[in-house]
C-alpha cells in the first residue's frame, strides 16, 4: 500500500504523540516536530506508510537519546496480556470452532490498549475480547484453514507487544510444529522484538527469528538475508497487524500471504476495501466481498 | 491564545482538506502539502493559530490560482441560512427569553455545516437548532445583557458565511442602532466578507465595515487603521467564532470583549477552561466556573 495524502496529517499527529510518550519535554517536542515536518515534506509517497514511521521513530529515539522509549509500556502490555492468557486459552478450549475463536483472539490482541491510561482491568479487557469474538470477519475462514492445512512451512509475522501473547494462543491452536515466528529486528514504537517473544514464552513453542530491522512493518529490501530467505522459502505467511498489511499488500515476493488485523484508519480500510474498524482475515490479492 | 503543539497536526489536516475543497488535483495537493509542511516547520508558536491559517490559505489560493475558492460553498451557506431565517426570527419572537434565544441561535450558526455533503435539509437544520437552544451556556447571560445595556458603541465581529444570517437574528434582537458590524477584509476560507453582509441584508440594518485583512480571526497589528480605531473606540466588542477568540483572548487593546462561539477542538476548549463542544458566552479575562 502506497502512502496516501491522508497519511500526512496522521504522521504529524503520531510524531507529537510519540514524542510525548518518549518523555520529550516541551522544548524537545517542538524541536522534534519542526525537524520531522521538514522530513515529511520530502517523503517518497510510493513507499508504504511504515517507512515514514521508521524515519519518525528513529528521529525521536535520537532526539530523546533513548534506544527504546516505549520499553515501560511494552513491558506493561506483555504483563497484562500474560495475565489474561489462561482465560484466552480456556476460551479456545471450550469454543465450538477453536481455530476461528483463536483467530479472533489474535486480531483482538491488535486492538486492546491494555489500559495505557492507567485503568488496567482484566474484566474489562475480557469483555472487549468477548465483543471481538462476535465481530464478523472480513475474509474467508475456510480458505485460511485450508491454506494452513496445505502448508509445510508457515512464517508468522508478529506485530505488537502484548498482542504477541494473543498470537501465542493462535499459534498454539495452529500446527505450531510447522511455524516459525518473526519479530522486529530492533525496537520501534511498541512492536514486539525477540525479548517480547521470550517474555511471551513463544521461544518454547516455535523457532523465533527477527527480521533484522526497526520498521513497524515488513519491508523486504531492508530486512536481513536470513529473514528474506525464510520469507521466500515459506509456503504460507501469516502477517499480523496493519503495518505488515501496509508493507506487504503489494509484494510480488510471495503469493500466499494472509493478513490478520483490524483496520485502524480510513485509509487502510479503503485500501482493503472494507469499513474502518473491521476485523480482516484477507489473503493478498484476494477479491473480497 | 498561543499556538499549541496539538495545533500542528490539525494545520496539516486543514491544508489537505482546504486544498481539496479548492479543487486542487492530486499532483497539486501534493505540491501544496510539501510546501506548507516546510512553512509550518518555521511557525512562530507565540502567534495565535489563525496566523498560520492565514498563511496556509494564502498559499492554497496562490497554488490553485483562485482568489476565493470557497465562493460556491459560501454562497450555498448564505442561501441556506436565508431560507431558515424566517423560522429563526419566529423562534425568537415566541421565546420566553428572546435575547438568550437569539444568542443561542447566533452560536448555533457557528456549528451547522449547511449540508456541505450535499444533504441540505431545512428540517434537519432546524432540528439541530432546537437542540442548540437546550445547550447550557458556558458563561453569564446576565453579564452579557448588562454589558449590552451599558454600551453606546458596540462592534460586532462576524465569523463565517451562513452564520452571518444567524448573526442578523441576534443583531436585530440587540439595540442594533448602537451596533457596527465588522467582516473580514478579503476572502479566507468560508469567512464572511462585505459581499456576504450585503447578501444577508445586514447592510440595511447596521453600518458594516471590514477589518482590512484576510485572516480567519482578528489580529489588530494586521488590520486597517479604520478598523483599529473603531475597535478601540467601541464600548463593547461582540466577537463571534473560535478564530476571533483565538486572536483576541489575550489582547490588552480592549477590556470589554464578549466571545460567542462553540469550542470546536480540545485545544481551544482547554484554553477557555471548558469541555470541547460547549457553547461559550465568555467575557475576556472573566473567571468562568
Amino acid at each position: 500500500m502506497r502512502t496516501y495524502y491522508d497519511c500526512i496529517p496522521c504522521f504529524v499527529k503520531q510524531t507529537l504523540d510519540a514524542a510525548r510518550m518518549a518523555g520529550a519535554d516541551d522544548a524537545l517536542q517542538e524541536r522534534i516536530l519542526r525537524h520531522i515536518l521538514v522530513e515529511i515534506s520530502r517523503i517518497d509517497m510510493h513507499q508504504p506508510p511504515p517507512v515514514m514511521g521508521q524515519a519518525i521513530h528513529r528521529i525521536i529515539r535520537d532526539f530523546v537519546g533513548h534506544p527504546d522509549p516505549y520499553k515501560p509500556v511494552k513491558d506493561q502490555f506483555n504483563q497484562f496480556a500474560l495475565e489474561v492468557y489462561p482465560s484466552l486459552k480456556q476460551r479456545v478450549k471450550t469454543a465450538s470452532a477453536p481455530l476461528e475463536t483463536a483467530v479472533r483472539i489474535a486480531i483482538a490482541g491488535n486492538i486492546i490498549d491494555f489500559g495505557v491510561q492507567g485503568d488496567v482491568n482484566t474484566d474489562a479487557v475480557m469483555a472487549t475480547i468477548e465483543d471481538a469474538l462476535m465481530e464478523p470477519l472480513f475474509g474467508d475462514m475456510e480458505m485460511f484453514s485450508r491454506a494452513v492445512s496445505d502448508a509445510d512451512r508457515i512464517l508468522y509475522l508478529a506485530d505488537n507487544t502484548g498482542e504477541i501473547v494473543f498470537d501465542r494462543v493462535l499459534i498454539e491452536t495452529l500446527p505450531f510444529e510447522r511455524i516459525t515466528l518473526v519479530v522486529r529486528g530492533a525496537p520501534v514504537i511498541n512492536d514486539a522484538t525477540m525479548d517480547d517473544a521470550i517474555t511471551a514464552g513463544l521461544d518454547e513453542v516455535v523457532p523465533v527469528i527477527d527480521n533484522g530491522i526497526d520498521i513497524p512493518g515488513t519491508v523486504l529490501s531492508q530486512c536481513s538475508d536470513e529473514f528474506v530467505q525464510a520469507f521466500k522459502a515459506a509456503d504460507m505467511i501469516i502477517a499480523k497487524g496493519q503495518g505488515n498489511y501496509e508493507t506487504l499488500s503489494d509484494t510480488t515476493d510471495h503469493n500466499n500471504i494472509f493478513f490478520l488485523f483490524k483496520t485502524k484508519c480510513p485509509v487502510a480500510a479503503r485500501d482493503v476495501g472494507c469499513e474502518e474498524g473491521r476485523f480482516v482475515l484477507a489473503r493478498r490479492g484476494q477479491e473480497l466481498a
